[in-house]
């Protein structure tokens, strides 16, 4: 049968990976998409490199966009990356009536309601498995595995690094800034992480799969995204003596007013499979009407996991792409006329629960007042932990999670409680969840 | 658009909760489909209760025959169960052009080959999600979210029934028969348990994953099927004091020189994420040499949970039911003509490591004469217990964990145990996987 031609637009980690992959695995991914897949042209700003990793008998171009244009090609793989000159060949290629195959949440996150809507105005496909948690099918669980269900939330350990970092805090006990240059010595965190360490990345992934699973536009601008810089050891170790472990976030949540889109670092309950993710891995809990809670668990980035989700898609495209596009399954799991215009809710919005630390006072009468603050702001209070003074000091820890209550109930009390001369400086706040 | 039709036959658990979900969330899947789906026609021999879930404006047969020949109807979905009548009549509806959903993982594990053969010949499609840990959505991942690998192995905890009674036996240190009424109790075992506690249906399911995992043909008949009735809670004890769970697991392995596929109480290190699966719920782990190992974890029984996984597959059906049969995932990942005809390898060529209980004199010599044993069968030791002999006993219980090796090996090693004269009774023998 006729091979199927695909243009890859970047040879880098990723590209490379699915090149090798593609061809290491070609027999069997053959048997079982029917036809060949083969890469035909490589366009790489750096061409001696791609025709390194390509080797020969493949065309190497550094003019991409001589890629999305040519009659030669069925699928444009994108694995630049970034939403300047990704975006244009991305909407280049569908306009050429490419089907497009693309590992790239920022352009996805950022431009994905334009993006769709060329592609479906054109009859062409855009697949993004990799763009999520990198080798986990999270997008085909969602967009197909699902669809019987009414999705009520999701929440993802999404970005490897920080959960890295996050891991060896507890491990070690050690502080951040400590923990991320061995991160970055080891090669699990870049040289500029900020995306990674403030949640950027985390957040754009979030925003692509609260799309598939509510049926409502990106709205990556709308989301609250906090990283895990301000995080410290002393915080993660008394977690732990709650039962609980802290996480980076992203989650989503469909709420009759709106939707909840929000990273941020969270407390678990230990129990929790998903507080058990260590390391880089990467894992999706969801929860929906129907089938109850279902987790997805992986390796969220690296060449070859990232790969096996672009060749997926690979083949899903190869398949569908002679078909109507009725037979196919709609990009963002729902039909395009069905998606709804449900708004992000704004922070303050919220409801969740809390994990407070506040330095107060040895002295009688402190808890009375602290307690009594939140009984006003009917936040009631889950469990509390107070510390002995150590000796000599004259202040303490005290440390409350709370039930579950509006952010800016939230705000309000961690303002009055802060304004009480007992209470040293800030009460830290970290939000929890209990992933029921 | 022009609804769907569906046929569904038997309305008890899995059918009524079908029932149920299709109604509830109707907007929801048409929003997603992209025409309704609905069901005109239910055949139960209870004619009543039918009536009294279905409902007013649906038709109501005792006549499952009449419903596969009805030509108003698109897709039958078959819910009895067995491979009696329910054989018959997929075979009929595949006959009569009909497309197949079905639950019955006894069917499919037994007579999958025949069933989908027929169906390759007309046509139709087949779909069968819900055969597997119920509303995990593994079949699509195995089918079309791992394309891109060579499959390496699997393993699952595929019965919610035995993972409940593991979970129990650990937790409260019980023996299994008294566990086993406390699950009949509470509904977690049936009346007659037999197919969940001897492995059996563990055995049907890990048969369906590992056809499309490795694209070989169904073999149930050579699977090796050992349940848990013979566990003792003596040895889930010892192996969590060495660090690991003991677990009912269907393993399929691929190897160069056949599969693997067995289903047996197995030891796992407790920080393997699957070992922390408690109670009734199921997951899968998967290696594949791209990805590297993904899990998937969510609740593998009851009425609405099973229900997401059929009414997932009516989705796709709808999806596909017009497209040319070159569109579609074919029903087993794998094109047909490429099925390969590796065979099972009998248990004896299985490569494993091994848990070893055996009840010695407390003397001196007994380790060196029982590990000399161990050393001439090339069997290396990975961990020792010795338990001190309680005052007054003369025998005392050594405990081993062994690295892999053939079971062939591994039995006739056990063989020259049992014959010294200082070990009484037989070696106690669990199979081990680091599952990494």
């Amino acid at each position: 049968m006729k091979p199927i031609n695909v243009g890859l637009l970047g040879i880098g980690t990723v590209g490379g990976g699915t090149f090798n992959v593609l061809k290491r695995n070609a027999e069997e991914i053959t048997r079982r998409a029917g036809r060949p897949i083969r890469i035909v042209t490589v366009a790489d700003k750096n061409v001696e490199h791609a025709r390194k990793v390509a080797g020969e008998g493949v065309k190497i171009t550094d003019d991409a966009f001589s890629v999305v244009t040519d009659p030669e090609i069925d699928i444009v793989v994108e694995l630049i990356g970034g939403y300047g000159v990704a975006r244009e060949l991305v909407l280049n290629a569908i306009e050429n009536g490419k089907h497009v195959v693309t590992a790239n949440k920022a352009l996805l996150a950022m431009h994905g309601n334009e993006i769709f809507e060329a592609a479906q105005r054109r009859g062409v496909m855009v697949a993004f498995e990799a763009a999520v948690a990198g080798g986990i099918p999270i997008i085909k669980a969602l967009r197909e595995g699902l669809t019987a269900n009414r999705i009520e939330w999701l929440a993802g350990i999404i970005n490897g690094t920080t959960n890295f970092i996050l891991s060896e805090m507890r491990d070690k006990g050690l502080p951040f800034a400590e923990v991320l240059k061995e991160a970055q010595a080891l090669g699990y965190a870049e040289a500029d992480p900020t995306f990674d360490i403030e949640g950027v990345d985390a957040a754009h992934k979030v925003t692509i799969m609260s799309a598939i699973a509510f049926g409502v536009p990106m709205q990556f601008g709308a989301a609250h995204v906090e990283g895990i810089t301000r995080l410290e050891a002393t915080d993660i170790a008394y977690a732990e003596q709650l039962g609980y472990r802290i996480k980076l976030l992203g989650i989503a949540r469909m709420r009759e007013e709106g939707i909840e889109l929000r990273v941020h670092p969270t407390l678990v309950p230990e129990k929790r499979l998903i507080a058990s993710v260590e390391g880089a891995m990467n894992a999706v809990q969801v929860q929906a009407d129907a089938v109850g809670s279902t987790l997805y668990y992986g390796k969220g980035a690296g060449a070859e996991p990232t790969a096996s989700a672009v060749i997926a898609d690979l083949v899903d495209v190869t398949r569908l792409h002679t078909a109507d596009p009725e037979h196919r399954v709609p990009h963002l799991a729902f039909q395009p006329d069905q998606v709804r215009d449900l708004r992000v809710l704004p922070i303050e919005d919220v409801i969740t629960s809390y994990y407070l630390r506040m330095r107060v006072e040895d002295k009688p009468g402190v808890l009375a007042d602290i307690t009594r603050i939140l009984a006003d702001s009917e936040i009631s209070i889950e469990a509390l932990l107070q510390k002995e003074a150590e000796e000599g000091e004259s202040h303490t820890d005290i440390i409350m999670l709370t039930h579950r209550t509006v952010e800016r109930n939230a705000n309000a009390a961690i303002k009055l409680i802060e304004a009480l001369p007992v209470v040293k400086g800030a009460v830290t706040r970290i939000r929890m969840e209990s992933l029921e």
